[in-house]
């Protein structure tokens, strides 16, 4: 819904232990909130520390008794807060902010609380997301796969970075409250995500965008699967450069889906690895539908209205030479601003990334293989939410005919393959990754590092 | 998303003691999936005892150690089970089914689960959704407002229905055991629902449909307040008969737009005791936009794209006499299954309803009045919703211009007000409710009474 002028100003502030993918959660929340037209930045305390007092802290920074860093830190905390209040009420236009950090004690939290009471000068609403993980296995293979990978343990041998990482945790451990009626009050507003989504609890989420970052949040897993993104075989269309249009396959068109399904054979022999099945997405029209026919030997096959192509309204059926000299003010307006243009009785991109949204939240949530068989305007939507895509860029994202793109999500980033067809021959060439996109929905702080010797 | 074909069946059971609003969430339920596509029904266990061992159960009849008693009413949740059973696998297509009873033991839930697990021989998920509540003035209300209407009190005395009604949730709550992982086990599938959504928890809560439903029950309350549904005012098109268009008011729907503010006026001053503040939604097309201008002195307008007129694709811009002349056979196709019949290049009803589900959360979550001016088809979908009409009946619901709707939901039921404006005199018809549809989300349990004296 339209809604996003009214929106007010949110705060989502973190609460767990360490290694309990407190970012990981912090900065698909981002992502998702971007994607949908929403400015949000995640403010990571850690990085605040790296700056403000250096790497290498070893556990012993994390002693609540040592007066002093718990002192540095709490510094941290009042620089990202502070930035934060910059981000959402500057002429930067900042509308969702995130505080990545521990947050593990009450006084904390009534801190964090009491801070942005006195300081924020809009309306806003916090929200308070606590991940909670007990088990082992999750929380070890966590510090192997990313913490190994921070910062702080540049240089160090990796047995003792581990080592000392558990200590680091064992410090947050004896002082850790979780959110509770108890410990944080009747009105509290949180999220506890435990166990990786095996148990949820909400309290007090009220409003429109609270309860679809529940929605979203609760479909998200971090099990590995494929998904494969590919435009229909050429239409008729397409050979005569016509927006829009019904048409079905070329000769060539058909030559692709050919060409599809004998890639996608070979690719299923992995599938039943996979805790779900496969399934094949295509839209209402007949291109997808029928370039989809060619891969129903995999199963389940869906014919999704969401997934149908950009509506081009007045101009559907026109080429873009005709669009130029019929509506030459449309033209020019559409060059401008390719994402909120919408064609006259038809569509934007906006609008289209609100239409499919249903759509990545079951890409997030389904655990098995996905093709989807969609169209360039569609793809763009859908391939720029997981490619972290800024959203200006989304409308012009590359996205050729011929080509499937292999992308496979991963906790932290995802791997892609793409792979170009010439549906004559054949012949398959494999393309190392195209356009990357700068991550830029973590804050950088812009902090001189005050080194501190006596934290080493 | 296009999914319901390979929808696996569902059983939702629900949990908890007495008037805690088991009764409304079940049919909420069962309201929405069936607006949605998915044929559901309740099957509400009060009901078959009521059928089986008759009326008049006064609280003895809930004691636990009343073995005769306690065995009756495991017969009355067998039969509905055994129906429950009938109406997944049977011809009657029956897709989701809701089991509205106490269940408040663990070893009736167990009994459940075994019962359904030897029984159905298709493949389903079931999921147990409690509702608790320990604020009393809640309760109190919930027993004076619907039990002392149950037929289990007919002919009682006031006061000595609800003592009696005391009473037997006091029976219950002798035995009642919450759901919890200790109680049902780290597998058990549940959403709990505290003190009317201020706290939700879910567990294990897989799958596209069951986090649907879970975003469902997170907008849910049981406030209340006005829902205003009015057509724009008469269109340009409108006057020409012709299909779609984005015309703008001609000189008659000003002047209705006029009768609207000045209506709308009078209604706005008792808006002030409500929750939150009025809002307006009207579509992105002119007719809607410009007769919702009339309603700017209302505050916070929101043009929204889903609620669009249907796209009627190729026959946008004809009268319905052209499209028979030009497209028989499409005409005639959607003469014959209206709620399905997709336009060349356009939509459904059935698409309609899928595109505006954001929407029916979102009304069901604001808690203040909303005013939608909106079209006549994108209207039948909405106040289908609420007024409980039949899924088939949807694209033929009588929504004239010049007409506004009053609609206020409440917890078991709604209050409606129509009201037809002379555009020219400014002469206003309120009209008595029109079309009031058969609530048939319930399952009338067809068992021969079973009279047993011992009961008494």
């Amino acid at each position: 819904m339209d809604q996003n002028e009214n929106l007010e100003l949110m705060i989502i502030s973190m609460v767990g232990l360490p290694a309990r993918g407190k970012s990981y959660l912090s900065k698909k929340m981002a992502r998702y909130l971007n994607w949908v037209g929403l400015k949000s930045k995640v403010f990571n305390i850690g990085m605040y520390r790296r700056s403000m007092v250096g790497v290498n802290c070893n556990s012993t920074f994390f002693d609540q008794e040592n007066q002093e860093a718990v002192k540095a830190r709490e510094n941290c905390c009042f620089e990202a807060m502070n930035d934060i209040i910059t981000f959402l009420t500057s002429s930067e236009g900042g509308q969702i902010a995130i505080l990545d950090g521990t947050n593990t004690r009450v006084k904390r939290r009534r801190m964090v609380e009491q801070y942005f009471m006195e300081k924020m000068t809009k309306k806003y609403t916090l929200i308070w997301v606590e991940s909670i993980c007990n088990i082992q296995s999750i929380i070890e293979n966590n510090i192997l796969k990313t913490k190994l990978k921070s910062q702080d343990y540049n240089g160090w041998e990796s047995d003792s970075a581990i080592n000392d990482f558990r200590n680091r945790i064992k410090e947050y451990e004896k002082v850790y409250e979780t959110m509770s009626v108890q410990n944080d009050g009747e009105n509290s507003t949180y999220i506890q995500i435990i166990n990786q989504n095996s148990q949820i609890v909400m309290r007090n989420l009220k409003g429109y965008l609270p309860s679809k970052l529940l929605s979203y949040l609760i479909n998200l897993h971090t099990g590995e699967r494929p998904i494969y993104f590919t435009r229909h075989g050429e239409s008729e269309h397409n050979t005569k450069h016509l927006i829009g249009g019904d048409s079905s396959l070329s000769q060539l068109g058909r030559k692709y889906a050919e060409r599809l399904k004998e890639f996608c054979e070979e690719e299923s022999k992995t599938f039943s690895k996979y805790t779900e099945k496969c399934v094949v997405y295509c839209s209402t029209l007949k291109r997808t539908i029928e370039t989809s026919e060619y891969l129903k030997f995999l199963g389940s096959r869906s014919s999704i209205k969401a997934l149908d192509e950009i509506n081009t309204g007045i101009c559907d059926g026109l080429t873009y030479q005709e669009v130029q000299q019929k509506y030459p003010k449309d033209f020019e307006e559409r060059n401008k601003d390719k994402l909120r243009y919408r064609y006259p009785r038809g569509e934007s991109y906006l609008d289209m990334i609100q239409r499919i949204e249903p759509i990545i939240f079951e890409l997030e949530r389904h655990n098995g293989p996905v093709i989807v068989v969609g169209h360039q305007g569609i793809l763009r939507c859908l391939y720029g939410y997981f490619s972290l895509a800024p959203i200006e860029e989304i409308p012009v994202i590359d996205f050729p005919l011929n080509t499937l793109i292999k992308f496979v999500p991963e906790a932290y980033g995802f791997t892609e393959e793409r792979f170009n067809f010439d549906p004559e021959s054949g012949k398959v060439t494999k393309i190392t990754s195209g356009q990357k996109y700068k991550d830029d929905l973590i804050h950088t702080p812009l902090l001189e590092m005050k080194k501190n010797d006596s934290f080493y």
